[in-house]
């Protein structure tokens, strides 16, 4: 089975000129959904892991099963106003303007391990400023993993002093 | 270990006059996350589920973790201009104004067997969209279960013609 095969083109979205991988069939199946788990908890080596973040929303898909399967705690990363308790917020540039994410602020503790996982690495935006809030905290980033990756979008540049692993590039 | 004891009461969000349950404590206690995931397992008694519905966002969380222990498929519900292939759509009133949800149209065959999740039951108009989506798809609804009830807002009303499964009333 390739888990290559549960994500599907779809030309035009969200605008004219994209090709957006759509990972909805991944998620429907459960024989391709557990191949895809059981290879990000591999490339792990067997590493603890204390908390397992996840950046909204798709990044909870597979966030939230890598931390049932780690034992580890889940920490959602959502854009503002989302979150109801005190929070922190890390900024990163978009094609024009600039968007903010938030954590709670007592998600992670000092000297956590932590994984951080999106569905994938493009411009690489949204991974850097999950890495400043869990680094803001204190925690200490095990792996940055990423279902997929759009490797000529070159986003691992931005997160380059992390460990990166991605299940299928692209 | 009691699971309410992993939800935040927050006054006053998202805005005033409001007392906001949190599980984000319980997301990030993998003990209780544990905990909460059996006790709506076993509420299934062991019926078949082919497909978990789970509702944007925070229905992704356990949503994901029981079409996982179910070896069923998750089909996500977002919120309009989401989902990125041929999707139908439910409305639902708000205090002001309607609300719109969409489903992709083949994430559910006819005569598959629905477990419709979503964190919270407040006034059933989410609970009850969803279930006019996998309606219309020829899916049956065999529960729709949910982390907390509002029970004063007496939502289970508008779904009362499927079963209802609530691990915390409030």
């Amino acid at each position: 089975m390739k888990i290559e095969n549960y994500v599907r083109d779809i030309q035009g979205f969200p605008k004219e000129g994209i090709l957006f991988k759509d990972i909805t069939p991944l998620l429907n199946n459960p024989e391709a959904r557990k191949k895809c788990l059981s290879i990000l908890v591999k490339s792990l080596n067997g590493q603890k892991i204390d908390k397992v973040v996840g950046a909204e929303s798709r990044g909870f898909f597979f966030g939230m099963l890598l931390a049932q399967e780690l034992n580890a705690g889940f920490v959602p990363v959502r854009k503002p106003k989302k979150l109801p308790h005190e929070t922190i917020s890390a900024s990163y540039e978009l094609e024009y303007g600039t968007d903010t994410l938030e954590m709670h602020k007592d998600a992670i503790q000092k000297g956590n391990r932590v994984l951080i996982h999106d569905d994938v690495l493009a411009t690489g935006g949204t991974a850097k400023a999950v890495c400043d809030l869990v680094t803001e905290l204190g925690g200490e980033i095990v792996q940055c993993n990423f279902l997929m990756e759009l490797s000529f979008l070159n986003g691992r540049e931005k997160i380059k002093d992390n460990p990166i692993f991605v299940a299928i590039t692209y």
